[in-house]
């Protein structure tokens, strides 16, 4: 089998099979085929495309491409999550430790990648003492026993898919469907769980900016999980304002506890809710989607997801006080308003320059090198329909550097749109496809 | 400027600007601009196509890559012709001696590339003490003097192109219509000639089997003549059977004295006056087309043809009394028939078979350590639309190793097809591109 043939067949629009899918990813690996090559391949799939077997395969192979995680050691079914990313979610925060208080096993490994905010664990790590740094055998007993563990990435999932993704970024064929979607499958197949929910984001702050591209995302990513043999359901989701109100490290921990307890933005709760029945019916803790939810509602209501999370915070090195205050979490003193310039409604809050915003304040990272300070961030108080009067504060920015506070409310200024009328309402989930 | 942008561009349709190509094409040059976005961007280019001034400003940066001739020393015209290949394709053996003969200034530099026989300069190589390693102001001396020169390619002519190149034909990015015009005509360009007459040969030999795809290259190559300043005038000519009778490399040369003589195959000459009549029309030697193609012909009839290649062969060292007696030139001595099977008409001769053949008998390069057997080929005695009894030599082998005689006239016997009644008839010029 040669690369060359198989360019050339799909140049012509042709249908890679298994074994040439196979042969590509494994030479690609392992550097037999050159990145010349797979450059011109991934461009020649941007115009012909991949059929939902080709993108199965292609999927199948990049998961094959590296370790597979062996949960089989934690009784009852595994379910994972993943969100296509957003501004201010913090979603894993709050979804984990609620549907773990049920008996739905939640096996997370995470990395720490680039962002405006941190991940998963850098927002977790603002928590005194609490480390991710737990051995495989660790992780597994841990889920086993108490039901849920985060783990920092030591095995290398997927290692086809990252050499691949970063040959994509710099030949301008990131944006093409089947590429993203097996980029998404080959790694959360690679962590084996049992069962998958994703979270698609929909909107300007995300990367499928329109309903559309969020549908075929999301449908190819469940056809993918058919094509593996695992349960997978998709939620589209707003992402055209940011989820919830806050937005950066120990500011987002802060309102995942409060949603925990509750209370917290009525956005975000209804989407953890959501995301949460669906993990609980593929994991046999509910029959349906209604019973399910309630049953949530009410593990938010009685305490219990609350003290779930107190004790995984503890068993992971974490003081759990900080759990059962979340007013412990240290915020940066410095705080600055923004104010509504004239009277009118919150047409619009620009992700990306919120995104930006929390970025300028040194909440995330631009390289990998970059430090996070995981007290600055931001807290919206006005979102998308509200009215607003000329002096109203719209949102604060806490700080710790002055010159860093500035820049980011002059982002956040510029995040804001002030209209004469309410927008049509957006819903927080937009729609689902059914695996 | 950034390279990932003119994919993006390119990907999504865009027209590059001149100043976009030249980036690209100089960095592609210095190795600041890798292959995997180069590769990349050949692909966009196979979909997305390149508009005829896209094409010309490609061709002027691949021109100005490297070394560009210098011909201002050489008094007249100077005009260039050039083949897109085929099979039996000795023109330029008899063309640039008949139209030096009447004034045309052909200073041609000339490379050994693979192919089913040797090139230009490996036939001419044929010819006892005959050099092509002329200095640069020799060659330019000898062409102003005696009209013509055939040297060695020294000069770094069109670089981009020759990377480019390499690069296309292991990412299956060749066929691409801009492409190939722009790779020729760079390095066209760069040999400094004034005029150039395009030989495109279409048919199952040639590298367009079709007459479209052949017209759409010829005009390409026109256009992007235009755009340069050059006149350029292209020939669409028949390759769906090799040209001539001769295949191999002294046998070529013996068939292109004898045609310099006003003998030789019928087609070949027609071909030799058509594209030499457009030569001096360009060098201003005539006036138009029809007194060109008698003025011509009254060269080949009169000697002063012959007499100017035996200049030429003399000035490079050659003797000369291999031109004015052809037989002198040494083929191998063994020589095997290839028989009609059966009583009709030969509807085909594959011209792909017939190189196979050549190339059996050790006529040509596969790899550029190979040695060419100058006296080795193939005499084609029946042609297409041509009566064959049962028993009738369909062409002649001659060879040097009795197992390579084998295998070549095996191949040879492939490539023939005998039939019940003569296929339509094919003129030896298809068409033409003014230009």
């Amino acid at each position: 089998m040669r690369m060359y043939d198989l360019l050339e067949k799909k140049k012509n629009g042709g249908i890679l099979t298994k074994e040439e899918i196979d042969f590509m990813i494994q030479g690609y690996t392992h550097g037999d085929i050159p990145d010349y090559q797979m450059s011109a391949m991934t461009m020649a799939i941007c115009f012909q495309g991949m059929n939902p077997q080709e993108t199965g395969d292609l999927t199948l192979a990049m998961r094959d491409s590296g370790d597979t995680l062996d949960l089989s050691g934690i009784r009852g079914i595994k379910v994972d999550k993943h969100s296509t990313g957003g501004v201010g979610d913090k979603t894993s925060l709050t979804l984990a430790p609620l549907v773990s208080s049920v008996g739905v096993k939640v096996a997370k490994m995470s990395g720490r990648g680039l962002g405006h905010t941190g991940g998963t664990i850098d927002k977790l790590e603002s928590i005194p003492g609490f480390s991710t740094e737990l051995t495989m055998d660790g992780f597994i007993r841990q889920v086993d026993t108490i039901g849920m563990a985060i783990m920092g990435q030591t095995a290398d999932l997927a290692p086809a898919d990252k050499k691949l993704y970063a040959l994509r970024d710099v030949t301008a064929t990131v944006d093409q469907m089947a590429l993203i979607a097996s980029s998404i499958m080959s790694k959360k197949l690679a962590a084996g769980a049992d069962a998958i929910v994703l979270d698609v984001k929909c909107g300007s702050g995300a990367f499928m900016k329109d309903r559309k591209g969020a549908d075929a995302l999301a449908e190819a990513m469940v056809s993918i999980g058919r094509h593996a043999g695992k349960q997978v359901w998709a939620y589209i989701t707003d992402m055209d304002q940011p989820l919830g109100n806050a937005v950066g490290n120990a500011i987002e921990v802060r309102e995942a506890i409060e949603t925990l307890k509750g209370q917290g933005p009525e956005d975000f709760r209804k989407l953890v809710l959501t995301l949460g029945s669906r993990m609980c019916i593929f994991a046999g803790v509910a029959k349906d989607f209604d019973s399910a939810y309630a049953l949530l509602s009410e593990q938010l209501h009685s305490g219990k997801a609350l003290e779930q999370m107190a004790r995984f915070v503890e068993a992971q090195g974490g003081d759990p006080s900080y759990v059962l205050d979340e007013k412990k979490l240290k915020i940066a003193a410095n705080v600055m308003p923004l104010t509504a310039k004239k009277d009118g409604v919150v047409s619009a809050i620009a992700c990306a320059e919120v995104g930006m915003a929390s970025l300028a304040l040194g909440g995330g990272r631009e390289t990998k090198a970059d430090t996070i300070d995981p007290e600055v961030g931001i807290l919206l108080h006005k979102k998308v329909g509200d009215a607003v009067r000329k002096g109203d504060v719209l949102a604060e920015i806490y700080y710790n550097d002055d010159r860093k506070g500035e820049e980011g409310l002059k982002r956040l200024e510029a995040a804001y749109r002030i209209g004469e009328a309410a927008p049509e309402k957006r819903p927080i989930i937009l729609g689902e496809v059914k695996g």
